[in-house]
Formats: structure tokens, C-alpha cells, sequence
């Protein structure tokens, strides 16, 4: 089977039809219609890279949804609405069986996100996964890093560490079983919170996605916006099935530090906290209030109004502990 | 030195200032500014792995040069202006000399090419490159694989078959030297033909780049325009420093099927060929007439008149020889 075969036969069915799609995949390049209401086009390319980001031996259907969750929550860090993606795809081999799984899944997935796969390139290779995703945002609405302002309030959606958690299932070889479901669902298939970013996006000041650990992307928004953050530990939001899992001490760990949450970690001023709330309750989100942008540099971990220091700051490709 | 760091060091300079980018590299996605005049977004991803498209060692100035090249040419296919492109890095080291090198030599054929760099990712393991192209086309100057007419010309640019010598002389590890260096760089430096697209776009039916050999992607035309293709082997072009190199049958080989030449294959009706010869001159590019499209389908090679048969139909990642 060649190549162009072999992308028609599994991915025709992801690139579902948009009336913002004039052309699709097969040709040299997609063509797509911009929106023609001001809206700016939002960007972002990410990349999956088996042994570094994913265990071996993954299935193809998770990782497609982990793939394509981690690559939109960037749309709804911006609060940026989906539209397109395209795939390249590195594989050792072309086995069927894994491109059908692979394909479905993404296919469900890209549905589920309102997003048309458009174009793509397939190689062979060590198994590396990049998803390039487009949305639109109204300029006035788009979330920065650099946007929060002192006193701001940190809020945070769902609930931190589970996804570490799930991983750590996988690292102990656990069987898959009723207890860890919920733990490793939450690793494999992210769920963009791309609604509450839309909702929120008008009373926000700042915002990111929690991909490298709380503690590190919250740095990213104090480090952007020239501010310190300061983070009551007891507010954080934990899971009653992490809790069960891993105990309260190191459920804060993974919470801080896990990474690959693909929550939102945003900032708002004070008086929009009720807004806020109502706004998430309304679409069922959690939303916690996690503490308070300052005056000053970093992120200062507080344990009942104490100062404590925090484990490894969070996960860096290329970075030594810091 | 962390991932965020690194990311900063090296590529700040790639991304030079447009001013249709609200909001480059360092946020969770890229904020771009589309232009209002009804152009479409051509967008296009390409991936090098080494090992599979460059040889392990290659220089990093080098990869640069051919990874924007290549990214671009998918561009100039659609006859699209470019714009921004990201870049998913995927290295086993974070090299300080390696990244000073690549990034630098990105900078310079990104500033060549008129496209800024807006995002990107950088991961560890086995190196893989990942770039997605972003350009405009007017809708009705796009220049797709599916128009061909019966009848009409099939013309390519340039020269045909040098990359695949340059591959060849570092296949068979000769040294540096004046009598390959012309062959090194046509397949380390490859040259979107972004104004030669431009100038002919509204005269031409169909059109493709030169990326699995000119048998493949002749054929793609051909299939997609529901046509058949005829070549004449005595009229492909091919460079005084390929025939020196290779002598006529095996430059003809490989103008065939080398791929990666990046040169242009285009169909228009006879009575335009006079003006596209008289732009692509004024260009300063070669543009040299191989054939016809037909009724029927495939691509036929025709030497002095009578039907022969050529090697592989073009490179192909997961293909058997076909």
C-alpha cells in the first residue's frame, strides 16, 4: 500500500466537512475561507513523541485522543473557538490495525471538538505524533500569559494531579480496573475547556493551560505579566479519586507538579469572582479560586498562611531540575 | 538550560517582525491578523526525520535550509504568498552549537523566503523535524493538482534529477569539492519557485511540486484531473553539472523518479505557453515544455516518439516499488 493510499483510506473520514474548508487534504496545500469578522487566527503545534511523552506500546485510540485534547486545549487557553488541524504523522510501520484505531478515535475526537482535520504528511520513522490546530478569536477576547494585574485572583478549572496520577497507574503496570478508570481516563483523553474559556474570556485578565505542571505555567503568567503568584495549597483542587489513590500530600504534588492536566489556570480581578463561578456552574465546571497575583516575582507556595516549598517546579523536556 | 529558555535563545531572531502577527512565539498559541481582501489560507505540513529524508550528521545549517525550502515549495504549488510557519522540534540533545547553527540559517532563509516564524515546540527524542507552512491565495489564482484539460502542456521549471545526485555524492561520502557542490546544494537548499507561481498562476490549469519524482507527482495531477499524461524523454531538463556527474540515462532516471528536485510541475493550454516562457525568462527561470496531457490515464514516456518504460514511479515512505 503506498503512502497517498494509505492517508486517503484512513483519514478521508476525519475531514469532515466545514463550509470554512475549500479545498482539503490531498493537494499540496488546504485552502481555508477566514472569517471575516475581525476575528484574529490562533495558532499553535504540538508534539507527541513515544518513550518521552507516551509509554510504548500505547493504544492508537488513546493516544489520538491525547493528541488531539492536548493540541486544542491551546485554542481554549486563548479562548479561541476550533476550526482546523493537521496531522503529521511519523510511524515505523504502516500497520492497518493501528491507523484504523488510530483514525477512528480521531475521527470521534475531532467531531466531539468541532474541528476539521485538513491536511497532513505521513512518514516512517520513531512513532512522533505533531497536531498543528487553528481557531479564531475576537482580538479583544483572546487570553494572554502577559495579561494579569496585581491582586488578580488565580483561578483553576476541574481538578489538578489526576492525570499524573493515571500515568502512574501505567508506570506501576497496573491491570485496568474500575478503581484507576476515572485516573486514566483523565491522562488519556483531556478535555479541552474550550466552552468555560469562551464564557469567561471577557472578565479574564490572563490565562494558560496547565500542560507542564500549575506551578510552572502559573509561573509562565507571572513571568509574563512582571508579577508573583502566591498559591494556598489547601484550596487546590483535588479529586476524591486521587485523594484515594495517593494520599493528600502527594495528591498536592502531582497537583503542582504533574503537568498534563490541560486545565486552565486564569486570572480575573476580584470583583468578577461571582461572575465567574456562576458562569462555570452554569456549563458544570468546577472552578476554584487557588489564590492571588501580587507584587514581586515567582510562585510562593502557602500551607495554612505559611510559606513551604513545593517539589520540582514541573516537567521540562530539556530542563534539569530547578 | 530549560526548555522555555532554549526556545527563547535561539529562535527569537528566526521570528522577524510582520505586521500581520498580533502576537508571535511565547503564548500558548500564535495570534495572526488574516488579510481582508477574500484571499485564502493555504496551509501545508511537511516532516524530515533523520535517517528516512537526511542522513544521520547532516550540518544543522543545512537541514535548515532544506526543511523551510521544502515546507515553502508546498506554497508555491498552490501559488500562495507566504507568511508565517511553525516548527516542531523533536531533538535527542539540546546542542548549543546545534541550535545556534540551525537557528541562525533558519533566520536567513526565513528573511529570504518572506515568512515569519510564530510558534512552535520543542521535545526530546530521536530528531524530527516538523514545519507548517501558512500563506494567501486569491481563490481564483489558486493553482490546484485537479485542473488539468485534455490538451494541454505540461511544463516544469528548472532542472530536473540534480537532488537526487547530491544525495548520491554524500551516499557514496565523497568530500566537499567544486564538481559536486552545485548537485549538494540543489538538494540541501531547495528554491520555492514562489514568483514564477505567482507571475503564471492565471494562466495555468494545474499544478504540483517536484517532491516524489516527476513520474509521481505528474501522476497525481494526472489522476486527479481524471486525465492521462505523455513525456518526452529528450525534453526533460537537466543541468550540465547532472549529465557530467551521471551521464544522460541515469540523469533521466532520476529526473524521473529522484524526487525532491522542488521544482514546479504545471499544465496550461498551447496558446499560453508563448507568455508563461516570456515570464518565466523575465524571471530569469527555466520553464521547459515535456509533454501533453491526454484522454486516458497514467504517465507514459515516450523516447523519440516511441513508448518506453521507466524505473520507480517515485519515492514513496510506506510504498513497495510499484
Amino acid at each position: 500500500m503506498g503512502e497517498f493510499e494509505l492517508i486517503r483510506r484512513y483519514f478521508a473520514s476525519v475531514a469532515q466537512s466545514r463550509p470554512d474548508v475549500a479545498l482539503g487534504i490531498g493537494d499540496d496545500c488546504a485552502l481555508l475561507v477566514p472569517q471575516v469578522d475581525g476575528a484574529q487566527l490562533a495558532v499553535s503545534i504540538d508534539t507527541l513523541v513515544e518513550g518521552t511523552h507516551f509509554l510504548p506500546g500505547t493504544r492508537a485510540d488513546y493516544l489520538a485522543q491525547r493528541l488531539l485534547g492536548a493540541a486544542v486545549s491551546d485554542l481554549a487557553a486563548m479562548a479561541a473557538r476550533p476550526a482546523w488541524f493537521t496531522l503529521a504523522l511519523t510511524l515505523p510501520e504502516a500497520s492497518p490495525e493501528w491507523l484504523e484505531s488510530f483514525s477512528k478515535a480521531l475521527a470521534e475526537r475531532a467531531q466531539e471538538l468541532d474541528i476539521a482535520l485538513v491536511g497532513g504528511d505521513t512518514t516512517r520513522g520513531p512513532l512522533t505524533l505533531s497536531v498543528q490546530v487553528h481557531g479564531w478569536v475576537e482580538p479583544d477576547r483572546a487570553v494572554k500569559r502577559s495579561g494579569a494585574r496585581e491582586g488578580d485572583l488565580i483561578l483553576v478549572s476541574g481538578t489538578l494531579g489526576d492525570s499524573r496520577a493515571g500515568l502512574q497507574t501505567l508506570l506501576d503496570e497496573e491491570p485496568e480496573q474500575a478503581s484507576n478508570a476515572y485516573l486514566r481516563r483523565r491522562f488519556y483523553c483531556p478535555q479541552p475547556r474550550i466552552a468555560l474559556a469562551r464564557a469567561l474570556a471577557p472578565w479574564l485578565h490572563s490565562g494558560i493551560d496547565i500542560s507542564d505542571g500549575l506551578v510552572a505555567d502559573l509561573g509562565h503568567i507571572a513571568h509574563s505579566s512582571g508579577l508573583g503568584a502566591c498559591v494556598e495549597l489547601e484550596t487546590l483542587p483535588l479529586s476524591d479519586q486521587l485523594l484515594a489513590y495517593a494520599g493528600v500530600e502527594q495528591a498536592q504534588r502531582w497537583a503542582l507538579s504533574g503537568g498534563e492536566d490541560f486545565e486552565l489556570c486564569l486570572t480575573a480581578a476580584p470583583e468578577q469572582l461571582q461572575y465567574c463561578l456562576r458562569e462555570a456552574a452554569a456549563l458544570g465546571i468546577r472552578l476554584s479560586c487557588i489564590g492571588r497575583m501580587h507584587e514581586g516575582q515567582g510562585v510562593q507556595l502557602l500551607l495554612h498562611g505559611e510559606p513551604c516549598t513545593a517539589g520540582p517546579a514541573g516537567y521540562d523536556h530539556f530542563g534539569d531540575a530547578r
